[in-house]
């Protein structure tokens, strides 16, 4: 057996997500993936674990899946052949063999995820299926005091989604940063409209917790929460305190870090 | 009879190009927007003018149209109602009453046009609909030399695809500039490529003239041309001399210009 790892970008849109499900289900990010590495491996099944179960619509740049591969094949020619294999919307722009003891999901110690969130009467029609839009008027300062909250040690059980399967709900964030940029800065974006950049770096994410960060950061950004209040729903632990979560198609998984391990 | 400009925006991945054909035809930017105006209109046939008659699969970021509504309407509610009639990949971003003398295609002083390209082994999947791509590597002095070959006055035969109806072939280019960027600049696109921003600015343009500036110029980038060999095609005023045109999903409409008359 040869350990593998892989760099994978993909445009969300037309995946039900990263996770292959039951028998004769939607298409899947790692389905894909997997249908290519057997025809690869001569018929062979090959399970891939990617670090990041991102949700339907959710998209990536800096994805990493590892598997192991029956008989060893260059990283290069790898890479090439799985481009040549995959539909359009998905690339493999790095490919490595690593040691056997590295884990795509488990050797990550932290990921980064940025949403973009287009602010204004219309949305560039370019974008809409890569940022999420409101139609209100998003405020910096207040943005950028909610994004605060977030940051540092604590339990995101009210940003937490329904369905999760984690043992504890408390995660570490190193950043949680806000940018509120004009549109003519925005490739697309339409005049008289503003976009909202979000960065938030963690070792871990629950499952939609961008997306209800999101939602809780452009509640206080248009004036209908104050970031106390924001806070006072964090602390409550209750999903039901939370405002609703952004939409999928504005959030990209960035990159994932492994610290000393491996870049 | 009202006179209105309207300012659009559209995602050109799903039209056969702005111009209506023949009935029972493809779906085109035109005629989505006519059949919204006339639902506004009470079931009256109305006729937009185009500005620019972009091809399948080119993008528009500022479009302009204009037409005659048989009664007035306020420019603000025109806007809003033709967003809420209109798909999601064409968006009325203004809208004004205009002097019936303009008229978005002969009152036009100049063009912008933009191309952007990937350069590198694989394509940024969210780039897929809105850059061409190359797998070679460009050169930034090289790509420079071609474009300024275009600025001034000549006779574009060269560059013209069958199928046009104009008189002359002579347009004068004010502006012909190209960019090299390195892959972290630009949103979506994977490490170790590079991205082509060209943006050329003339006052009318032939059918396909800008995909094939744009053939020529990757030609010399890449090094299968030298601009001297570019020069003499240009000059040569026949179509065979010249490179293939770049794919269409690269071009933008960026914006009309009407001098004096109007913004």
């Amino acid at each position: 057996m040869t350990h593998y790892r892989i760099d994978i970008s993909y445009d969300g849109t037309d995946f039900a997500g990263w996770q292959s499900q039951a028998a004769r289900a939607p298409r899947t990010v790692q389905g894909v993936i997997e249908d290519a590495l057997k025809r690869l491996a001569g018929g062979v099944r090959v399970r891939v674990a990617g670090a990041g179960r991102t949700d339907a619509g959710v998209h990536a740049l800096g994805q990493v899946a590892s598997f192991d591969l029956p008989a060893p094949i260059a990283p290069a020619e790898l890479q090439r052949a799985l481009n040549g294999l995959l539909p359009a919307d998905v690339r493999v722009w790095a490919a490595e063999s690593v040691p056997e003891a590295f884990h795509a999901r488990k050797s990550a110690v932290s990921k980064l995820y940025r949403y973009v969130l287009d602010a204004g009467p219309a949305q560039g029609p370019m974008r809409r299926h890569q940022a999420g839009h409101v139609r209100c008027t998003l405020d910096a300062g207040r943005l950028r005091d909610a994004a605060a909250l977030f940051v540092g040690r604590h339990d995101f059980a009210s940003l937490a989604s329904s369905g999760g399967s984690v043992k504890t709900s408390v995660r570490t964030v190193m950043r949680s940063e806000t940018t509120l940029l004009a549109a003519p800065e925005v490739e697309g974006s339409l005049p008289g409209g503003a976009t909202l950049v979000y960065e938030v770096e963690a070792d871990g994410f629950l499952r939609r917790m961008v997306r209800s960060m999101v939602g809780g950061i452009v509640a206080v950004g248009r004036g209908a929460l104050e970031a106390e209040d924001l806070q006072r729903a964090l602390a409550a632990r209750d999903r039901r305190a939370w405002p609703p979560p952004a939409p999928a198609c504005g959030l990209t998984l960035v990159r994932v870090d492994y610290g000393a391990m491996l870049r």
